[in-house]
């Protein structure tokens, strides 16, 4: 199983996912799989601007001795997005619509950051 | 009931939740009920720091047409805190345990909100 078909496979076994990508820490993405982002909502940008919110996250945590980062989320009136901590360098964000369920966005995240780890 | 006591409400009322604070986005603490943070832990310094990360994801959802942010959360090895926007000036953060129940933190931020709202 490759890289984009376990993005895929957390995509679509999550009630109101959009989109899931791979992602350096830079911004870069890596891989993506999208399966409902309306024209509207950039959403490779707005991802490349939360990378470096992640980032912020991470230092800021290191700083005060909260331990490493694992999950940071963030709630938009159209967008919940649910970032995981995959290595120091990469991280995977699955976007989902705002009634979407983020419990089993979490838990998906959560089983396949390692499966991921291993394909890099 | 004053923001003190809303604060220890949602503090006494959520499994593994540490503390409960009332922020100004500029990082300025204006309330909190501590319940029980570890001695390594600088739960304030982290709090003022992370206020900083929940401008930016306001800034960010912003530029890119995602709508108002209306909550972040944060999970680390040690501490969960999970964010919610009362206004365009305040918010409130639930810190938890890493083990907390996130979901009756989001639920009890969420009712909460519009009460604290009034007392400011």
């Amino acid at each position: 199983m490759g890289i984009r078909e376990h993005l895929a496979e957390v995509c679509e076994s999550v009630e109101g996912a959009l989109a899931c990508t791979l992602m350096a820490i830079d911004g870069i993405e890596i891989d993506s799989h999208v399966r409902d982002v309306g024209a509207d909502l950039d959403m490779k940008s707005l991802l490349v601007e939360y990378s470096g919110i992640f980032q912020s996250a991470r230092r800021a945590a290191e700083t005060y001795q909260a331990g490493g980062v694992a999950e940071v989320s963030i709630a938009t009136d159209k967008v919940l997005a649910v970032a995981r901590f995959i290595s120091s360098e990469h991280f995977m964000v699955l976007a989902l619509s705002p009634d979407g369920n983020v419990g089993k966005a979490r838990y998906k995240l959560r089983v396949t950051a390692p499966r991921l780890r291993s394909e890099l």
